[in-house]
């Protein structure tokens, strides 16, 4: 499972206080936890800081490759940001976080993630908005990896998000968020795919259990990455149980450790 | 979702000596409990008393209907003591749990569930032994739909059981359980899907985690019923949770419900 550590986003009240005071010793700390429980990307969001977006963002890149060879998730829809970050960046090939196929977007983020070579999240959404359906979605998920693959981007780097909307709001939500997956899972094999978990519970209580049940739902259905909480060592320890489950835990030996770590929570 | 309450059962210390002593008081207490949370069948077991087994499942029948009307899970390979709770039960249509595709099991029990027109719980399992693979496990289920039609019980009354090998034995098993129900809901679709879930934890740590994370991965696989310990909050709220990821419980009430009677356990 490939694990992209959400915690340094500047929508955190703490994160963007340690933004706004170049705080390096906070959030270097924030992206070692994160680093050290597991995650495979560090996703770093300077949004929050409007104009100083692209200055700030380079300086989260800059404060974090420091001390971390970890790659970095690019998490902005403003391309002067993701420029930004991306000529500061040494460590290990980035994701941009994330294009959708509406025109103005794609158009301004697509050459960056080419010209330097990067992953890239691609949700399910043009300029006509937010399919309410499968098949909706599917088209444009289709759509988005033949034109990222002409451009050079190989279906590898390509992380789809079939975009999660609240439960809360539609019944139908979860199951269009995991058909979705399972159809991108069995029609374009070679891609990621993505999703931000907690969307799904947005407005209903006992969020964190929401979660949890369908962070399993969705890898089921075929989800190998996850913007998420690395820290929340129970939902961590769900990460664990299911990929043991789908047959991805050679004799649950990782589960094992990771219990004898004391990083299992019941 | 069908939940069977498995806490009857004669191979818990406990319930054993309450059969044992003929403790009414006992068995009717645990199946209120189960029967008040939700269980939709209440399963009964005596199979540790052995020579007396149908005396003593008959007794256990009679002592629960006394005091409810909810149906039973007949829980024995035993005909005779199948047949014995059978012709005591004046409740609601019952599940015989369990036959399988062996020749012998299958003629001594198929003739009373026909008689006494129950359903019935099919294991994935013949004189072979239980198959390694997938496609072993979909011909024989198939087989058993076929055959059970034909003595008059209509698939709404099968319920398939794959056969869970513990996950800790080999690293496939989950997949091959996961992917056996997928195979089953899109082929069969109008039988139930069911299982014991704690067989998959076997020999591993934690295994109540593990359960959990079963329980989602299988209702997104398309199990529509389980055999488990109702009684166990913290597996339940995951029932919820699911339920409504699937679409199976609208505007997420049932699971906002739960949470305001302290039914959901984080």
């Amino acid at each position: 499972m490939i694990i992209i550590g959400e915690k340094i986003n500047s929508t955190l009240k703490t994160v963007r206080t340690a933004i706004e005071k170049y705080d390096a010793a906070a959030i270097q700390e924030l992206a070692k936890k994160q680093y050290n429980i597991g995650a495979s990307y560090i996703d770093v969001n300077a949004g929050e800081l409007h104009e100083d977006e692209p200055e700030r963002l380079a300086w989260l890149v800059n404060t974090i490759q420091d001390v971390l060879d970890v790659p970095f998730s690019i998490d902005s829809p403003n391309p002067k940001a993701i420029e930004a970050a991306l000529k500061t960046n040494k460590n290990p090939k980035p994701i941009i976080n994330s294009i959708t196929d509406e025109k103005e977007r794609y158009n301004a983020i697509v050459p960056l993630a080419a010209e330097y070579k990067t992953g890239i999240i691609a949700l399910c959404m043009d300029d006509e908005g937010m399919p309410e359906t499968v098949d909706g979605r599917i088209k444009i998920a289709e759509r988005l990896v033949e034109k990222l693959t002409r451009e050079g981007i190989p279906p590898g780097d390509i992380y789809i998000d079939p975009m999660i909307r609240p439960i809360g709001t539609g019944s139908h939500y979860g199951m269009v968020a995991l058909e979705t997956m399972r159809r991108i899972r069995a029609e374009i094999p070679e891609v990621h795919i993505v999703c931000g978990l907690s969307n799904i519970s947005f407005g209903i209580p006992a969020r964190k259990l929401m979660n949890r049940a369908f962070l399993v739902a969705a890898m089921t259905a075929g989800m190998d990455a996850a913007i998420l909480d690395p820290l929340d060592k129970k939902l961590m320890s769900f990460v664990y149980a299911t990929e043991a489950l789908l047959g991805k835990d050679d004799y649950c030996m990782n589960y094992i450790n990771k219990f004898r770590e004391g990083e299992i929570e019941l």
